[in-house]
């Protein structure tokens, strides 16, 4: 195991029997009686990631003294719709290796893939049907929308290099944030009622996930893709202009602006990223995104302050470290 | 207004005024606060299609006095789960015309198709949760698990020229009978209770959903695409090998089985379905379908039969009429 698994595993001890329920209850979701479905879903659950989001709930739950026997059901369809977009992200990237892992789309093809996420997605709506409260039903369909708004804005604003640091929040916050918040409000407040909890613990999970995705962004343009364990500079082949970018743009002249451009427009370079490098000094721009990002988690672990001391409100706050350091 | 066209708006107008609230009720869940979301949700509003499986919602409620005023919200939520698996299909198809209007992922790309049949599915699940019961959202999402699963399978057995009936009606089945299925068992049991009615009605959705899958699959081998308003031609394209084909391959000779495989399958055929026609006669293939289409609906009649006679039981038979008489 990894250093960053090895901690990763550390922190979400207050909720190992959590997580396996959890995890129990996605692999019996994924079970179908049909060898084509059988077949993927087997593959897919061979990539199963951070589960940070899973995790999220659960210590949430723990945290608040909320927790109930439904939590790692919840955790599970949060996973699940997080299952579902990346199936999805893969088929829109092209992205061709996720988490060491053949992605779907190169497996088998792209229309597969199409259909495995929305079976994920469909799933994972129909298990949160089963739970004795609506209150998962209802916000994380909520949130898929956000997600999938997130994600088309982001795709209407490629090769933008003049948008805001606030709109690039906006989006990244929809298309990541959105997710992470909705676990946290949902570790918070179920089965209902605590609507005042769930939104201080919502803007919680809003803070880390728009950290997370910041963080992920300067991993896509700085990273080393055997320890990032997914291909980098899929972002600039993709024509998406992330913060460490626009940073870097905003300070550049004329010239330099021109060559930025360039990097991400010409048709037929083989290696936009690394001629990114080359015509630009992303460093200032990195250093300006973590800065952000750690803004981001401090402002975040203040909200926990009010909570007692505990094992699961440790975790939350070496999540948010985490989250900083991670290289993965 | 074509004689079919027509002939559907008379049929349906025992529901007028609950499609009319369907309608501004999909129109207000397509309205989002991006520009970018604001633009796709305007064009696909234009391809509104036949809405039968709304129609439907609401004459079943109708015709067993089921009727409640959250009847359009679910035909709603519905046609919206219908129309991302549109969305979808013409990304998996690689359709360019659908309705006559350029389809998604001809005016944008892929990868927003996709992410709109996303946010569609999302929508749709999310307006399911406003509902004062939970057996929309439950039946729904469980559906469309089923609708995911068929399509799946589908594209696992392309060019299975060896597939029984059996296999291809379990297919059919799944991915369109399955939602003409549970509109009927939501329009009789909503919003709960009644579960011998609703198994009754759902066994009619699915005889008259699964000979709308037949007809279809015979006019993508012999219409006309300036009638059917969409390419014909897709399944052979696809591989895919359906009702009318399977017969006739049966029924043929060595030669001519390697004939009819070699119009599926040689590289750069243009015109695989012209090449099909060449080869075999379709004909007895498509009477055959008709005929199993015909005995479908006439078994979906019968099931009407107990009830009231009125303006909802004379529209729905008529509906049977209307699926095996389309041109489109």
């Amino acid at each position: 195991m990894s250093p960053a698994r090895g901690r990763l595993a550390e922190l979400s001890a207050p909720v190992h029997d959590g997580l396996a329920e959890m995890r129990a209850c996605q692999l019996e979701q994924l079970t179908e009686d049909s060898a084509a479905v059988g077949d993927m879903t087997d593959h897919i659950s061979r990539f199963r990631g951070k589960q940070l989001r899973g995790t999220l709930v659960m210590l949430v739950g723990r945290a608040h003294g909320a927790y109930t026997s439904e939590h790692p059901t919840v955790a599970a369809v949060v996973e699940m719709i997080h299952l579902a977009t990346l199936v999805h992200d893969d088929v829109l990237d092209g992205a061709t290796v996720r988490r060491r892992v053949a992605c779907v789309n190169e497996r088998w093809d792209n229309q597969v893939a199409v259909l495995l996420g929305d079976f994920l997605y469909a799933r994972a709506f129909s298990l949160s049907t089963t739970l004795s409260s609506r209150l998962c039903s209802r916000l994380l369909s909520d949130t898929t929308r956000k997600l999938c708004v997130g994600e088309i804005e982001q795709a209407a604003r490629r090769y933008d290099f003049e948008m805001t640091q606030e709109g690039y929040e906006r989006i990244a916050g929809a298309k990541t944030a959105s997710l992470y918040s909705a676990a946290c409000e949902l570790g918070a407040r179920y089965p209902g009622g605590n609507e005042e909890l769930g939104a201080s613990m919502g803007a919680f999970g809003w803070e880390i996930g728009l950290a997370f995705q910041i963080i992920d962004d300067c991993l896509d343009v700085c990273g080393d893709q055997a320890v990032v364990g997914k291909n980098v500079g899929n972002d600039v082949d993709d024509g998406k202009v992330t913060l460490p970018v626009l940073r870097t743009y905003a300070a550049a002249d004329h010239q330099e602006r021109a060559a930025i451009r360039d990097a991400y427009t010409l048709p037929d370079l083989p290696d936009r990223l690394g001629r990114l490098r080359e015509v630009a000094d992303l460093e200032p721009g990195v250093e300006y995104a973590l800065a952000r990002a750690g803004d981001l988690v401090r402002g975040a672990l203040r909200r926990l302050e009010p909570l007692a001391e505990g094992p699961a409100k440790r975790s939350l706050e070496q999540l948010g470290e985490f989250i900083l350091e991670r290289k993965w």
